[in-house]
């Protein structure tokens, strides 16, 4: 018999999940708003009322797997999430094995997303790799000698918030220089706005005014030879390169898989990703590392990511 | 029947080796200089001579261990040692077997130091923890769920060669800015030359001229108060902190353990160490990293170390 995972995918604005087989296949799904519910003990009562009400398969869940931000693996919990209105430390796996009665795994919305990878994406069958969203912020999941990487916290793979370049950039945690404020859908938007001032200042014609900053639209001017819309990928890849050098060098994986709203850039990211990686690698490193885009960039991805929490066993 | 290792250390300068039981007690040792043999397999051949002549134990042996530079775990190599004059590829484990015929595992001597570290020293019975050794370089051992991390090349814990100042100090490994050349008794070294130039332009007197910088003499004079010697390890600990914590922020580990010449200058340097540390590491991190100092600095560590290669199973 095919096992079910219950996927849930909980973000700051939307939570999604699905009923997910073993093969990726997503037999039933849904979504509300997370900011909906003013606690996780509510949302938990509304995805079990619309799964025994709607799906029809409740029966065959074997396991409740739930990607969140800063959601700890050990713990079960979510702890101190800056974008959710749920304050504090969180029990969401007990809340939810409160209303389901089965097994419930938590875990932070990156390495969800890089077990998802690794059962139905692009890293299936590697034992080492790391996956890189690249949205809102940037999450990171990494995946060593076939296990995901928790660390004692729990809350390893916080790729995020290395600093990569001292007295850099202000950053939402308090610090300065961290990665993911220049290699993000948001370090992009402030890449780009710095770029725009800087051409003013010097003449040059700006083809994007501010108000329609978005990685889709400069991916669109970067392919038709954009100086701006260039300058804007090589600065955030050069970035990116110097932050996945440092992954490298501590965890010698095989590929480096992005994934996120960024990633949907594709080339226009990755060529000139590849270029400065070369050269910010260590020698011994240079040439063993693959950039890859998710093949889970879809609506599911998430769901799918959450699932495979459960369905890796 | 207690079982024996046969645990080899390949230093650039100086070889040692040892029979080392599992309890961690050495029974017999010796050592050579590595640079008296043109070929690993003419060293290979004296370490089994002695053994066999003088030892009166080989036919205790169970298996090899053997830390090396540059040591590849997965191929059992030497890869490119800059610091070893036998150039290449080494293949090194087979050189081994070819005389001992027992099972021969290499690698890295910072990933041997910190499985000592957890059979032997200060990491028994932790799951997760970061070896670093500060010595001519900064070498590491990540040990990640109770396992070393070898990686997809088997050559993973390269924190040394982690760009912590963008364009700062050259490398050795042609990059510049490396942790390596700010955290070692190397780059230690360069920090108090260049104190010493500060100070003498300022007028400051200065007790000790540049011949006699060693970390032992500057931590004697930062205990009495010194302000160069202090600032020298201020200067050391704040670049260090921020390594580890980009090494925290990716692995997660309960303990940073530090081993090497630098490490002996304890609280000198890991009282501004803690200070830092507290203060680079991403909030969730604060409170859950201990830093403590190798149990096992003394000469038969690296042994002990290579011989936990085989032990650990």
């Amino acid at each position: 018999m095919n096992r079910w995972a219950l996927g849930i995918d909980i973000g700051g604005t939307n939570t999604a999940f699905g009923l997910v087989d073993e093969d990726g296949h997503v037999h039933y799904s849904n979504n509300f708003r997370t900011t909906d519910f003013p606690t996780a003990d509510e949302l938990a009562k509304r995805i079990f009322e619309d799964i025994e009400g709607n799906s029809g398969a409740a029966h065959l869940i074997s396991g409740i797997g739930i990607g969140a931000p800063n959601g700890n693996y050990h713990n079960g919990t979510i702890e101190f999430a800056p974008n959710l209105k749920w304050e504090g430390v969180i029990p969401l796996a007990n809340i939810f094995k409160s209303y389901f009665n089965k097994p419930t795994t938590v875990t932070n919305d990156a390495n969800a997303a890089a077990l998802g990878e690794m059962l139905f994406g692009v890293a299936k069958g590697m034992n080492d790799f790391v996956l890189v969203t690249l949205g809102t912020g940037l999450g990171s999941g990494f995946v060593c000698h076939g296990k995901m990487l928790y660390g004692h916290t729990g809350m390893a793979g916080e790729l995020g918030h290395i600093v990569i370049k001292p007295n850099g950039r202000a950053c939402g945690c308090g610090r300065k220089g961290c990665l993911e404020t220049y290699a993000s859908a948001t370090g992009f938007k402030r890449t780009v706005a710095a770029l725009q001032k800087k051409y003013q200042k010097s003449g040059k014609a700006v083809r994007s005014p501010l108000p329609r900053i978005s990685a889709k639209h400069l991916t669109t001017l970067a392919e038709q030879g954009d100086a701006l819309a260039l300058e804007a990928f090589d600065i955030t890849a050069r970035h990116l390169a110097r932050g996945l050098a440092t992954a490298v060098a501590i965890t010698s994986p095989q590929a480096v898989i992005l994934a996120g709203g960024l990633a949907r850039s594709g080339h226009t990211l990755t060529d000139p990703l590849e270029q400065h990686l070369n050269r910010e690698l260590l020698v011994i490193f240079q040439d063993k590392v693959t950039v890859l885009i998710s093949e889970l960039l879809d609506d599911n991805a998430a769901v799918l990511g959450a699932a495979a929490l459960v369905l890796q066993h």
